[in-house]
């Protein structure tokens, strides 16, 4: 295992500073002594974009690549037009570095508010493909702005997207206790799409006898997330369905304020990047009331990539411990939250 | 108004038998003694597919537009390939008969089971596009079955579709006590028709000084759905996020049990058609065990299509007090929901 960190960061906008310096603040702190963490500062999103018109100039993107991993805060600001910095940044890095894994966990933690009565026992992980499906990109428009204008966005879905992103998946069910792998998408209106993705994902399961299999169209799987969330273990779902059911996910488990990804390429050829799930939040910018966790979640899922698995799981206890302790009367600061976790996992 | 109805009747597969009973049932009891209702049933549906292979023959087609409106059960079963009936029936309808407006009310009724905790008041409407977006069945398959496979879905956009949709919804949303619109999309992701509909759901806002309008991500809206549901008045969104979110929206207010739909072409050049969001539910088909409610509530919104305001009042009406009044000791059967409630409108 190297014992040598090269890390990228992407504070990016809004509260993106804030959370992400708590995540270093942490990383910092669980690191083992004889581990070098080195970091470089990117300067890219809503500011960057407005001093320069930039989004990610390929100078930078390649400089990015030398990085084990990179760690983002949040992109995205009302004074940028909806899509810039989306697609000129947030994507143009998931796309670039191929990250076609997008990993989203979802646990119910104790003691944390979810909308659901019940406190269901919730603890799955949506495995989102990251580089194909609506996102690609592809589409146009015609006659725009005109009473006769068509404006289209393409679905792509490859054999060879469709198949690595099943397969990675089927890997990661037969890896946990339940070993219960559901495929959500919507085959019966989306037949070209949906007969590639069912098509593969009952090719492969029957290689992972160990694992038992489903599928639902993603309108029912909604309704579950909100009736039965303890049904699922890992799914396995298309880039735009994922998009949705991990918002959804973190809903019910607490809040976007926990939710951690990782946008991972497994085979290495390129940095995986982690984030946050949430966004900006420009409303609550620069006044100390973000909650870090889930950029410091995402930083225990960058510590696994890189193979410090004690490491990893000593942030997730810490945050498990953290959220069981927080009472509800006190809110503290970005920075408490920070601090607190901060002194769990060094001890 | 026109005192007589001539109704087409599609009770389909599985519980739609049952449930399009109970309709009829309470449709009866609530029309007044002067108006003739006329019934003519059309055999269609998995059972029709398996004898024949016809989904919806043009003759058929072609007999269904004589009528005054549609009552549809449920498309759907396991032993017919996904997407045959879907695609062949079901969407064929919604396309040949251009039903732009699919129109999906959620309310919290007095007494049923939410997931969520603190029974927010929810009452709003989803506009849900009925004729474009990935509906179209525009993509196709390259290299089918092989490890080359390329796979497509096209969502079609039309200014001509996305404005007399956005403008149904102004109109409705006018018409409501709290005068609310909210857009969904994906716009900064699927911007070419992200843009199409965020500009003209601006452009129309104009001439409705009076709505207080909004935009939300789909992937926030379902946050919403869960966190504040309370926050929503109408909705209006394309086909596919329409359908994920009334799913959705279903659960959070009761279940699929409840929730009605109409597939409407407000200019009356074909008839529109009224059924429950629900599906065949294969598995307690034939059992007395299907919730009609869904079904009642859809012939409210057929009579008020047709101009029985009244009579759709009274149903709905029946329904919310009749719910008020349920016990959750003793589950009544498909047959003594439908008798319950037509006792109600009757009196
Ligand atoms: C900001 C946006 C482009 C992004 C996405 O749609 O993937 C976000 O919603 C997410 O889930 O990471
Ligand atoms: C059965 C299916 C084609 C349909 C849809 O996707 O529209 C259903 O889910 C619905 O919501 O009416």
């Amino acid at each position: 295992m190297s014992r040598s960190i090269d890390l990228a960061v992407i504070p990016g906008d809004g509260i993106g500073q804030e959370v992400v310096a708590q995540g270093l603040k942490v990383l910092n702190a669980v690191l083992p002594q004889d581990v070098k963490l080195e970091t470089k500062e990117y300067d890219l999103g809503a500011q960057r974009w407005h001093r320069t018109g930039d989004t990610l100039p390929d100078a930078e993107l390649e400089a990015l690549k030398n990085h084990d991993a990179i760690l983002l805060g949040a992109i995205g600001d009302p004074s940028v037009p909806s899509g810039v910095l989306e697609r000129g940044l947030l994507l143009k890095l998931r796309f670039a570095f191929d990250h076609f894994i997008n990993l989203r966990p979802s646990k119910l933690f104790p003691n944390t508010a979810t909308p659901l009565a019940g406190r269901p026992d919730i603890d799955f992980v949506v495995v989102r493909e990251g580089t194909e499906g609506p996102y690609t990109g592809n589409g146009g428009s015609l006659r725009t702005g005109t009473p006769a204008e068509v404006a289209t966005e393409v679905s792509v879905n490859t054999a060879y997207g469709v198949e690595r992103v099943v397969r990675d998946a089927f890997e990661r069910a037969a890896a946990r206790p339940r070993k219960k792998l559901t495929l959500v998408h919507k085959n019966n209106v989306l037949v070209y799409a949906g007969h590639l993705w069912k098509n593969t994902f009952d090719r492969i399961a029957a290689e992972y006898p160990q694992v038992s299999t489903d599928y639902l169209h993603v309108d029912a799987a909604t309704i579950f997330f909100v009736t039965q969330p303890e049904r699922f273990d890992v799914i396995v779902t298309d880039n735009l369905f994922g998009d949705i059911l991990t918002d959804l996910a973190a809903a019910v488990t607490g809040g976007i304020g926990l939710a951690a990804s990782g946008n991972i390429n497994p085979t290495g050829a390129f940095p995986s990047m982690f984030e946050p799930v949430h966004g900006s939040a420009p409303d609550i910018a620069g006044q100390g009331k973000a909650d870090p966790t889930a950029t410091i979640l995402s930083v225990a899922l960058l510590l696994r990539h890189l193979g410090y698995d004690t490491e990893a799981a000593r942030i997730e206890d810490a945050v498990s411990a953290d959220l069981a302790e927080r009472d509800g009367g006190t809110a503290r600061t970005t920075d408490e939250i920070g601090d607190a976790l901060a002194v769990r996992v060094a001890s």
